[in-house]
């Protein structure tokens, strides 16, 4: 065996069964290797934001470990983005990087860059092979390394691809969660028990249904109130499901929400912090006078240590669902001419029980986000590092995870031209998505921002770095270009016939949707 | 003044004026402050690397500095591919990166990376400022240091954008290059004068008319060969200028051509090295028997130097131009299905005198540089570094820098793919600009390298890693999509026809050339 087959190999042992790839040279042997290593499908990006992108989407769904393929320092730079918002989500991603052969690197070939230095702000576990002998060991180390939510970055030599493999057979070693710290634990009861107002804030895989019915069950039995993270990797919700109060993005209102508590637990999630800091603004939220605990780290079971925690407050989950679980209700069928909220509403209306929804809608995805806790049980995606590109790739991800799933993808015009090439992936995969572009033809967040600034009438200048509208994006062309059925709605009876019929079939669908005010 | 105003009358006092941007709230204070400080105007690219690759053509065009405005780590990845092929092409690039509130990076908010490790790799000049009152002083070494033929990279918290700038008036460093270094020209002088097959190696700004004049004598009044780097970042050529050998991309080639030579001056270039390092094959062509001298490096004036060097070669320019320049002639005009060498064949037969061809056809390129070298005058612009992605931004960008001169862009699909976002700046610009997309539907290379290793027939999955032929991009629907008028065709005659036509109108057009074997 190759050690490029090995490493495939080792992969597939380890339950891989997708590479989201965009090779080139230096991956030649890896390349070849997946028609000999049958169990892993290359799925094809023509960009590399498309497949980290995609990885997160996969991984996110999916918690088990997403693998792409790229193509030396270039290509992993185009895909550094979507795995800093991995990173951010927590994403179980392995990355193969082919990188020129180990003797060729001293004549500093044009594509020669320093991958490590590329590589290091996003990867949690990062290597670069010294040997054909090794990798197999590597690749399981990078594949466990992922599992506690973070991106393992594998940098392989073509010559070790290449060449073969005579290192032993080895194990693949099992994967555990560090124990929870019951000191931890304890303190965090004793503050819930002790506080008038507390609150848990809840992050990372306890926004899934396991995680949040103990959470639920912590709020039942005391005066714990249940907030979350603002941008959630994957979120649980919907009828049955317990209600949280998100932290708002503005620094203003996350400020007034958070001042309502004098304790705080946070589990699966840091401290909560301004996502930007303004002039006059503050980074930190919490006041010394509120106490605060995390009761978890990285590399322990959120949902085990919740569990310990509603234990130790014998909160034993005989609750009445009342106070705590969402109960089913659907906003009104809004009428006339669309704007972001008469969007969420006609999305909300329509989206089948158990979908996925993908929002990358930024500013016009806001609305929808209200609404939508009270709908049929769902699964929301959101985007977690604030890198703008990473909604269609995500859901082409999500769709080939759970092909079983529809994949509904709300999407801001501006963040959906970053990585538009996910499209033909998409349509290549046949992939389960209805793309909903909120076409508003401008980067509104920025527009946004001037007015908080106290721009409110932008320059020229200005205006030439906010406004997309000349020529706008003809997403119905667009669609075509990549082989995607496409059409343009401006009202909320168009936009609700359009949703209906592509959601009635298993083919991905764009629909944009022009917002007005 | 603000420092973001101070960065901006700056960079306009050195004489930038235009920015390549695409900003978000940490460079709010610079997208405000260019309706402060007129003169510099933005040009909006819907993706980094749109910007950064057209801050490379125009940079290439202009040999001033070409600036960008980018948005904290995130957005500054997506710009680094098309920033490793400026750095490849020795452009002069400056970057402004917002930063977050130097007192918000300790929250880590979720946009936070460690954009120095990012931007290292390809900055030659890199500095994240530490107060507002050095901004002015910053900005004039950033690009003053970026005319020595590198990319300066200046990080720039939000909080001293905003802050008004206290700091003293600067007066702008003069540039100068260093003084030629007058011993290893009289070593590469008389390395030239006793060996008996020597070739100059020509790279960098030496690949202009100035220069390759001053190579020129020195081939008339010597033994002396005149040989190119096999990717130039800007090349005058054509009838009239010196004729060079393009040292070829396969190493087997590469190796041939250079084994007649016996000695090597290498003159703003490195000596030639292969691109990729294959099984059982070489990085280095050269032998210790043959002889070498590099008479420049990066921060010499390399014309200057290749004129002292014909000085002291006793080179007065009194020469036959038969011997070493072009003479006119052209190819025949082709007919029928097209192919690669029939698609070069129909560009140098209607590309008009004086035009810049930016060249990342890749495999389906070859044939018309080959068929280029006797035209009209005209310069010719490559793909330096390998990245791909970077032709269709390189073009708006060398169209800003010349709006008078006519721009053809050979460009790959497969390339084409990774920031087709371009096109719709260069509709926006209203760019002189005819793309003509070499259609083969497949990442050719791949399959090309495929059989040079020995895989005749790729199976499904090496396959699946190859075809971009599921759907087909339809280029008319793309360019249509941001709003570029487009047609598509598969003859010479067709090509032909729509060529002239887009000749004739000074705005973008874009052809996709179907291309046969």
């Amino acid at each position: 065996m190759t050690g490029a087959e090995v490493i495939l190999q080792t992969a597939k042992d380890a339950g891989v069964k997708i590479c989201f790839a965009n090779a080139g040279t230096t991956e030649l042997p890896l390349v070849a290797a997946f028609d000999k290593v049958s169990g892993i499908r290359p799925v094809l990006g023509l960009f590399e934001g498309v497949c980290t992108g995609a990885a997160d989407g996969y991984g996110r769904v999916t918690q088990k470990p997403a693998m792409t393929l790229l193509h030396l320092g270039p290509g992993f730079a185009n895909g550094i983005a979507n795995l800093h918002n991995a990173r951010r989500a927590k994403t179980p991603v392995f990355n193969v990087i082919g990188e020129h052969a180990s003797w060729h690197l001293a004549a500093d070939p044009p594509l020669n860059m320093n991958i490590k230095s590329l590589a290091k702000p996003v990867s949690g576990w990062l290597k670069t092979s010294r040997s054909v002998n090794t990798l197999a060991q590597e690749t399981a180390q990078a594949l466990n390394a992922s599992l506690y939510g973070q991106i393992s970055t594998l940098i392989v030599p073509a010559d070790y691809q290449w060449s073969e493999y005579s290192g032993k057979k080895i194990s693949l070693p099992e994967f555990k969660f560090a124990a929870p710290n019951r000191k931890k634990i304890q303190r965090a009861a004793n503050l819930i028990k002790k506080s008038s107002r507390p609150a848990l804030i809840l992050g990372g895989r306890v926004l899934r249904k396991e995680g949040l019915m103990a959470a639920a069950k912590i709020k039942a039995a005391t005066a714990c109130d249940l907030l979350m993270i603002t941008f959630p990797a994957y979120l649980d919700r919907g009828a049955g499901i317990p209600l949280l109060k998100r932290i708002p993005y503005f620094p203003e209102q996350a400020a007034q929400l958070l001042a309502e508590y004098d304790a705080f637990v946070m589990a699966g999630a840091s401290e909560p912090v301004a996502f930007f800091g303004y002039k006059g603004g503050q980074s930190f939220y919490l006041s010394p006078k509120q106490k605060k605990v995390r009761i978890d780290d990285d590399r322990e079971d959120i949902n085990s240590v919740l569990e310990e925690l509603a234990d130790a407050l014998g909160a034993r989950g005989n609750f009445s669902t009342s106070s705590v679980l969402a109960k089913y209700s659907l906003p009104e069928m809004p009428s006339g001419k669309l704007n972001s909220q008469k969007l969420g509403a006609v999305i909300a209306n329509l989206q089948p029980e158990d979908c996925i929804i993908v929002e990358e809608g930024v500013t016009a995805g806001a609305p929808y986000y209200t609404l939508a806790q009270t709908l049929k049980p769902h699964s929301h995606m959101s985007l977690t590092g604030g890198a703008i590109g990473m909604g269609m790739p995500c859901a082409l991800g999500a769709s080939l995870a759970c092909p079983e799933k529809r994949i509904i993808n709300i999407e801001a015009d501006g963040s959906a031209m970053y990585t538009v090439q996910a499209l033909w992936s998409q349509a290549h995969e046949k992939a389960n998505v209805t793309t909903i572009i909120c076409s508003n033809r401008k980067y509104f967040t920025i527009e946004f921002e001037c007015r908080r600034a106290g721009i409110n009438s932008p320059g020229e200048a200005t205006a030439a770095l906010i406004k997309m509208d000349n020529p706008p994006v003809d997403w119905i062309a667009l669609g075509k270009s990549m082989g995607l059925p496409a059409v343009c709605v401006d009202t909320a009876e168009e936009l609700s016939k359009e949703l209906k019929a592509a959601l009635k079939e298993p083919e991905p669908h764009l629909i944009e949707a022009v917002l007005g005010r």
